[in-house]
């Protein structure tokens, strides 16, 4: 017992940096973390309302989240909490599965919350990260991209005050054409304030402290713009009483902490919700170990995967119990909290103590806060996540990523998030298969006089009418085999009658799979049938030790050869029908 | 227009074999058209009851389909028509779009085949053939073991005349655990009696029937013992009026042709079977051009794999305006043909023949064909699909491609044979994903006194403080990216502090996707900032072509050397500080 205790401990990532921890670490972290509080309150309100739930939520999800990551993940200064996309992920399952089953909203997101946390701690625990690699850059792009268009017009609801429905751009455009003629005056001119004010603060709020402190600081309190704004439209609103003038407010929010409470996993709702928690738990992380990895890089530190999925998991779960929805780290906040100093996980907890705070005595001072402003901060943090430079980037250097990223957008505006998603990632592995479908492969011939074996089309080389030795450059696997075969077939049309040794030279081939060893048996077959005897040469040790642990060496109607050279001498040499063929040397 | 006729008949495949074709050609193809009638007549009723249809749809799906294929595929020897597998998945598909849309089973199941035939279509016009590789043997194996279960189970509804329903092996089981206690004598005694003698003659007839005549023909008569069953059985049954005593037959049947009719394509029916017609559609392709190539082979002919996706799906197209559903290329069927002597489409074109007139004058025969009968005969075939010694294959062979295997087969068992395919497929890229993901990379050095660079832990090569060289194995792609990114980020982290110039060696990267440059770009900037020079040396010539496109090469920190030596050279060797390692070579 004392030793898997040390073996935890060990293998806890926390004890890295705890070693070290001092009072000047900790005097960087509360600051980063105070700073990294004041921004998460607004999006915090803001991204649970984009999640189709209570405000306060977001808040609860801003609590035991950052302190579960800041146990279990291995980066140092990733800010965890609510982000605009995953919530917008969640709002759209829950709707659909709340239609399905009729559980309310909250409890649906709870589950969801923990199904991707589980399912981020699977992963974590099976060392399954890689499968994150599935969502390439050009995919990533395309589905930030649309979803911010898609978050984005969703927010004119609250910043216009009108109705606005839809999943997807037809039926947002439609809703908005149709509602735009009864926006609500003052909230309208609170909303596009806002933005402008954001906008503005954005470009010229940071060049302008910038007189006054240092760079990151700056940059840290430029993002303080949207709690300002917040504070500012509040007092604005109780001052005139503008909540009965027709401006939606926040409203009453329960003071006090979050009530822990196990989430509802009966088998069929967690199996509505199941689809939706792959995606999530997927593109949670791949967006926040990007974020990790960057930080983490600049300061020569380094990131676990599998460490990153456990804390990410685990923060999905600490939200899914105290009444939170998905989370995960999110780009700008983690920015900020690095700039502003970080140095540690603690930063984060100071965060988690900051809204704990805030929960148990600013709410009230929340239920004058007018929804537009937290619309605005939205559709202005999702704007700036969208990047063209990236599709004019990836057009000019590789038309087929373009496709993907294309079929991603396209599909995330006219179809749906999830459906963009899962597009962008089909046609990604469609990418792959087609590109890894077609093998190089090369026959090839001695150079006379050497041991040098080269493309029969490139060089002069030798060449031999009963022998084809056809060189492959790539491994052997389900997606490539089919090729070779049709390839083998018309080298054998080609050599109608003649031919009596084909030689596979096999210098390139790192891995043979189960699907091309049974299709190697059949072509060994059916040359047999034709009277053509198969060897092969050069096979590199691990790929013969796999042979030979089948019926291969021993069906196999010609040898394996070690080098081409003695294949060569053995099968083509001895017969004394070498003949040099005199195509240009390239 | 003259031109694009010529253009249109020279792809026409069909015109490779018309030019030769002869007397003797017509014989031999009227032979075997006339033998695969015989199979196709038990089969087209067994598979038509299997697909949750009338008997006679199953006739109707072996005319048209068949002239279809002869016109635009490319075996020569392929026999299409109903085949267990699709047919499961039609009825299954089927079901579950009637409860959703109460529109009746044939209905859908033409719908059905018409998006299949489309999919396929579409496929072959765009060259989209590749996909089916998706479906690695494994996957293949454990789909179609873990279907034939399904089926065979399901078939013990007509052979004991008991009531079972169910998708999976626990709803079938425990459906036929609660039946079999209500099972019909007589209909019991003529399905086992039928079993018996088709396993029988399945072993036996080929034998006894070699006694008599060709090994070809003898294997072509032990085909027909399923209608030879089917003969003796309705006879059994006239004779003892067998109908009136519990004993399950077909019943009336109508005379005549199919009638030609346009299937209902409404965007929500054809929405709800899209991902089904994506299943059947790869599933039928790959299960059909299996065999086409394996009789191909054997001829030294060639299949086109995109002409046979524009054949099965001009099939299924076939299949859904003629009363049919979904239809491919069956295995025993075109056995049976090839050994038949068919030597062109012409047979199967005999086929359809066959069955229309057997529809228009033999139909009323099979009014009081047992459905036992038909079980059985479904039974015996499926059971022949099975292949245990596949899989204490890839067991020995690869544990990797035994657990895709594994996966596919329990979730067909389990949950249902689309859920298989779907688990079987994401497994398969899973695995592959893994397998790409850690491409092989060394850190290398010159050999002393030559311009060779080796790996430094197999070889004494030179080493310099200052400098290291990455020698990357593999093509850069979104799935392996992010390991390199965490390797050279641990070179960085061992080499604290000395490291001047990082090399990247590429003479083994064949491709750089976008993903994969947007990396390299990161990787230059953060070394930047660490003052540590990006380099890369032996790219090859099509990938720096496509990096010059973008602003990679003007980016880049270093330079891109023709040469590694001359990367060397001018990096290590001016600063005089190379030292050699000794390490023993290996």
């Amino acid at each position: 017992m004392p030793y898997l205790f040390k073996l935890i401990w060990r293998a806890w990532p926390a004890q890295i940096w705890l070693a070290n921890y001092n009072r000047k670490s900790f005097n960087a972290d509360l600051l980063a973390g105070l700073v990294v509080t004041m921004m998460l309150i607004p999006q915090g309100l803001a991204y649970a309302m984009l999640a189709g739930l209570p405000p306060v939520t977001g808040l609860y999800a801003s609590i035991m989240p950052l302190i579960a990551y800041a146990l279990f993940g291995s980066s140092r200064t990733l800010a965890v909490g609510p982000v605009a996309i995953i919530s917008l992920l969640s709002a759209n399952a829950v709707a659909i599965a709340h239609e399905k089953t009729n559980i309310d909203v909250m409890s649906l997101s709870m589950t969801l919350a923990m199904l991707s946390g589980l399912l981020m701690l699977i992963m974590g625990i099976l060392k399954l990260g890689f499968i994150a690699n599935l969502l390439s850059r050009p995919v990533s792009i395309g589905f930030i991209t649309g979803a911010s268009i898609i978050i984005a017009l969703g927010q004119l609801k609250h910043i216009f005050g009108i109705n606005i429905n839809g999943h997807n751009l037809p039926q947002l455009s439609q809703s908005i054409i149709v509602n735009i003629s009864n926006l609500d005056n003052i909230t309208s001119l609170i909303g596009l304030a806002t933005v402008s004010f954001l906008f503005w603060s954005r470009h010229y709020l940071k060049n302008l402290m910038r007189a006054f402190c240092s760079i990151n600081l700056a940059y840290a309190i430029s993002k303080m713009a949207p709690i300002l704004a917040a504070c500012v439209a509040t007092f604005v609103v109780s001052y005139w009483q503008l909540n009965t003038a027709g401006v939606k407010v926040i409203g009453e929010i329960a003071i006090g902490l979050p009530r822990l409470q196990w989430p509802n996993l009966a088998p069929d709702v967690a199996l509505a919700l199941l689809p939706a928690a792959i995606i999530i738990s997927l593109i949670g992380y791949v967006e926040s170990i990007s974020v990790a990895q960057t930080l983490a890089n600049k300061r020569r530190q380094q990131i676990n995967p599998n460490h990153e999925l456990l804390g990410l998991g685990a923060a999905n779960a600490a939200a899914s119990i105290s009444g939170g929805f998905a989370v995960t780290g999110g780009l700008s906040r983690s920015i900020v909290n690095f700039d502003a100093g970080a140095v540690t996980p603690i930063a984060g907890i100071v965060s988690a103590l900051g809204i704990a705070l805030a929960s148990l005595f600013l709410t009230p001072l929340f239920a004058l806060l007018p929804k537009a402003v937290l619309g605005a901060t939205i559709f202005v943090a999702v704007l700036s996540l969208m990047d063209f430079h990236e599709f004019r980037f990836t057009w000019r250097y590789s038309k087929q990523d373009f496709m993907a990223m294309l079929i991603t957008l396209s599909s995330v505006l006219f179809v749906g998030v999830e459906a963009g998603v899962i597009a962008g990632v089909m046609a990604s592995v469609a990418l792959l298969l087609w590109r890894t479908s077609r093998p190089h492969t090369a026959i090839v011939g001695p150079i006379p006089g050497t041991e040098h074996f080269r493309n029969v089309e490139r060089h002069a080389v030798e060449q031999c009418d009963q022998l084809v030795t056809l060189r492959i450059d790539e491994s052997l696997f389900f997606g490539n085999i089919r090729f070779l075969e049709n390839q083998i077939n018309q080298i054998l049309v080609a050599k109608k009658g003649h031919l009596q040794h084909l030689i596979l030279m096999a210098s390139g081939i790192n891995h043979i799979d189960s699907t091309a060893v049974e299709k190697l048996l059949d072509f060994n077959q059916q040359l047999k049938d034709r009277g053509i005897t198969l060897h092969m040469s050069e096979v590199k040790g691990p790929v013969l030790d796999r042979l030979e642990k089948t019926h291969f060496t021993s069906q196999l109607t010609g040898h394996v050869f070690l080098s081409q050279y003695q294949a060569w001498q053995t099968l083509a040499v001895n017969e004394n029908q070498a003949t040099v063929q005199t195509k240009s040397s390239i």
